[in-house]
């Protein structure tokens, strides 16, 4: 059996997994990232903590392990081995390749690879998960934010300058919601998880009989299922919701279908949970509104199988 | 000199070019395509009369033609040589290739090769204009619609299903301007040239002393230039209608930039020859806006250079 190591380098958690080449995760162990701090070379030393504790767990020698990669957020220079930009961190420019072969003791650097994290978790998705298999595959991950990964030919693509694939910064609501990033109207902005919160709270303020006060006494404690999961009573002001996110998100999924046209089209994060609820109303929108009505071939539109495991085995994939 | 033939299959004429391996149109020539009065067999067999004219113009033979490609509107399968569908012509499943190498005497069906025409004039670009050597490159075309061309690795990418880039039909202002293909806000509706006189109408009926007026004396008379053209006299209600135009055309260029960070993005169409007027105030709001600021390269935003030939190079260079 030959293995691969994959490091998801978190912001709350480092989690590593020894992956064998079937992309099972045949031993795994996490440590707090412990952002702000300590510095990333004390990071770095912890991921080399992490990869020898996992190879001890599967009774495997590193020496053996054919190459390691990492999933971390920011722009990535893959051939490089270089974390360009991640501000959150303050890194720039950080020779995260070198660094963990050094902490490793010499292992290789030319076999340790990098990834951003959303690129690396539709990677995971293509291996092995919703998406295997596919030549062209895309994911959106509907977290705090949303993310996007961009699979063709089986291989990342992350454009001229590594920073492709900002499916969640694509503007759907000209001059609507300030988003993070300096535009108005993002994706992310109608269709993350953080919008659903903020779409659930407001409909809550507009209709105080609605069964969503039961789910979540104060507003303080709305999260992603608080809408969905009251209109499964059939709380009419939760359906509202649910219908005008899973609206919002049909547009944004929609715009990548036409342009994308891939093999599959995954849809990740917590929201997913929701399985048939979310994809169902979500699929209905979707082949109605993209263009390729008539074409020979659909797109398959499926919910991430990987769940957090996506970025280990998509960094072990690199 | 090795030569190839590019058709270009429009709506209102069959353009033919001999283009040899510099990509320089060598000779040229065209005849009406006479849609709605005759069968699609009529126009390949005048293809066929347009590929001998340009050889005998330039004094080759065909068989000295390395290859020919036909660039057509609708869904097109490049491998097997078939326009899968193209309703404008009322095209289901026409095997465009095998027909027009029997119209040829029975030049080698293998080296006639088809694609859209969006497409090909990306690849035309890619090849020969003004995204020359581009690895990724990205083509955004202002006409009567909004067409799209993605060029990856000095390829077309047309997706799984033959029918990607459709980045006209992406939805930037949700619930907004009804368009063709049945959704509501897209890119097209907002950043086409027929956008444009519509803004134009409506900011002239609203102001009525402006001096587009004396630029186009009746609202029939509007055309791309109208405001532009008003504009650099200092017309204000000319000016604002430049100012929206181009704010929208930035938001959906903005987002191909966040989603590709193609190697150059290339915009195409009447609307260009506007030039610097166009592409000054739109590229200081796209490189405002997209996402990947700190990145190590940065896109080049360039106005395409071919022309009405791009399909006949895109279509030879296939």
């Amino acid at each position: 059996m030959k293995y691969s190591i994959g490091i998801d380098f978190g912001g709350t958690n480092i989690a590593v997994g020894l992956v064998d080449e079937n992309y099972t995760v045949a031993a795994k162990s996490s440590l707090p990232t412990g952002k702000g701090q300590r510095t990333t070379d004390e990071m770095v030393l912890d991921m080399a903590v992490l990869c020898r504790k996992v190879c001890d767990l599967a009774g495997i020698d590193l020496a053996e392990v054919a190459s390691i990669g990492i999933a971390t957020p920011g722009t990535v220079n893959s051939a490089k081995g270089i974390v360009i930009d991640y501000p959150g961190m303050g890194l720039s420019n950080y020779p995260m390749s070198a660094k963990l072969s050094d902490a490793l003791n010499g292992y290789d650097s030319q076999k340790i690879r990098i990834a951003n994290d959303a690129n690396a978790a539709a990677l995971g998705e293509a291996m092995a998960g919703a998406a295997k298999g596919a030549d062209t595959a895309l994911m959106i991950t509907l977290g705090t934010g949303v993310g996007g990964g961009i699979i063709l030919g089986g291989k990342i693509y992350d454009g001229f300058n590594f920073s492709a694939a900002e499916l969640g910064h694509t503007v759907i609501v000209k001059d609507g919601h300030p988003c993070a990033c300096g535009r108005k109207g993002c994706f992310e902005q109608y269709a993350s998880a953080t919008a659903l919160i903020r779409m659930t709270k407001e409909e809550m303020q507009r209709s105080p009989d609605s069964a969503m006060w039961q789910y979540s006494p104060d507003l303080a404690q709305v999260n992603g299922k608080t809408a969905f999961e009251s209109a499964k009573l059939g709380d009419e002001a939760a359906k509202r919701v649910v219908e005008l996110y899973i609206g919002y998100l049909a547009c944004g999924v929609a715009n990548m279908m036409n342009i994308f046209q891939p093999e599959i089209l995954c849809i990740g994060g917590g929201i997913c949970g929701q399985g048939d609820n979310l994809l169902k109303p979500l699929s209905e929108i979707v082949f109605k509104e993209q263009y390729a009505k008539t074409a020979p071939r659909k797109t398959k539109l499926v919910i991430a199988t990987l769940g957090n495991d996506a970025g280990i085995v998509g960094a072990a994939a690199l």
